[in-house]
């Protein structure tokens, strides 16, 4: 079964959070007919200026739909809208493409596929890196996992929210990608975390230790971004702690699938769950400082 | 007892490695008398333009310097030059600032001060990061430690070799910074290293898994100046792997004193330990990939 034929000019999105409505809204702007929907609430404004519907169930967002959108936080929620007779299969024409855009497994949305494809959906993976600011500004970077026909299909609805859209392979690519990259940013943040403390606890001034390290082969995008909560040991706003240690999750099983031993990533996934499992979840990502502190005993 | 009066005119130099030649060229090109001593070979030719004089014992490099660097990979080599009839100890002058710029213990080298105020020599250390080129250009990061009128003593000694010249605390601080900066360096590399692993048994490509982390928050220095070496997977030239696992050592020993605990460090640097003892430790450090590699096995 080939994707229909002409533009794209239906978008169903589903998933309204941090990340979801700004990019929803940036499609609308764009102009997409962009029909929405949101597991915990239907009370949406809609955008100045765009076409976005927001619809009560999943279902009816599919309608119509020619691409459908995932922005939800893990594959269990793509399970959850799509079944039932509510669900996205009672509303999906075949021929559709479906975007996981959310950060899932890689091995669970090759795993999941065929549930899809028995409907006649294709499945494309294309999870986001640059965070609220780069949803807002339609400055994400998308790491794109699909078949070559169904990627082009759903290019044009991809580039509105996006700086860089890059297909890395078939499905599946995209999100070994960002497992890839969380696996960066997460060891790279808890090595922070251990220098911090460690200087610290040795009468360094951590802004000075900061600086020394931001000049030279330590330097790195998250010293930087991170500089100032590293600093006040203020790690509010946030949210990205809890998804940090889900997202690690992910690369440790997908090591698993393909043989790869990952050792760091295995701790810094620890650290990240004690982050969690001791109230923090919801705080920035970099307050894996705590964890180390708590290692060290408070002072 | 107080540091002579007057600037400094002649510099003792003692290690001309990889670094220290480099280092010693360039304060002869700066005015200094440059006595240079070096444990492997007195045959090195002078540098063009400079005064660099190659002498055939620590005691005669000392002999009549107002400042001694000192450019060797651990303290033990500091201790040997000291003693004996042919050491530092035998030719030093009362009121000399003995510089401790290899990478050595933040730990060991507050023990071991006292030997050299018992002869009258104060101790600074001064650790560097920018490695060779930086050493060549002139362009390395001091990180230094010690009494505030002897750093001030040594300053206009360090500058020639340096862009950044930084006081950053009592004896033992510079030498704390640069474990802490070593600390970062090699936990980015082993999650370089696992992340490029997991890619690439995934069947991503590695040249774009790095495009992809380099635009985010994943982008690092690291990443940047050791791209071509993860994706060609030849390690040459280098030499840092031993002296980065060394360095780690410091680290956790600094840590062990003050009370941090660096779960992460303590792994990673059996990461390096690993790549060192199956004979990569004159690789350059990006090549922990190996150790994943060869944990996952090869393919």
């Amino acid at each position: 079964m080939s994707p229909p034929p002409g533009a794209v000019s239906t978008v169903a999105f589903l998933g309204l959070g941090r990340m979801g409505r700004p990019m929803a809204t940036r499609l609308a702007g764009a102009g997409f007919a962009v029909r929405a929907w949101n597991r915990s609430s239907r009370e949406l404004p809609a955008p100045p200026g765009g076409v976005l519907d927001v619809v009560a169930t999943p279902a009816e967002a599919a309608t119509g739909a020619e691409v459908i959108i995932t922005m939800l936080p893990d594959l269990a929620e793509v399970e959850q809208v799509w079944g039932g007779p509510q669900g996205l299969a009672a509303g999906i024409a075949p021929g559709t493409v479906l975007v996981v855009m959310g950060t899932v497994s890689p091995v669970a949305v090759r795993e999941w596929a065929p549930v899809a494809a028995a409907a006649g959906v294709r499945v494309v993976d294309a999870p986001v890196s640059g965070g609220d600011v780069g949803a807002a500004d339609g400055t994400l970077s998308v790491m794109v996992g699909g078949a070559d026909e169904d990627v082009e299909r759903v290019r044009p609805v991809l580039e509105p929210m996006a700086s860089r859209v890059r297909h890395l392979g078939p499905l599946g690519a995209g999100q070994l990608a960002k497992a890839c990259n969380q696996v960066v940013v997460a060891t790279t943040l808890a090595a922070l975390a251990e220098a911090v403390t460690l200087a610290r606890h040795g009468g360094l001034d951590v802004a000075e230790l900061l600086d020394v390290l931001a000049g030279e082969l330590a330097g790195s995008r998250a010293l930087e971004v991170k500089r100032e909560k590293l600093i006040s040991g203020d790690y509010r706003p946030g949210g990205s702690a809890a998804f940090q240690h889900k997202d690690l999750g992910f690369a440790l099983e997908a090591g698993r699938q393909n043989g790869t031993a990952l050792p760091v990533t295995a701790l810094v996934d620890q650290l990240f769950g004690s982050l969690r499992w001791t109230g923090h979840g919801d705080e920035d990502h970099s307050a894996v400082v705590r964890v180390v502190e708590g290692l060290s005993g408070d002072r």
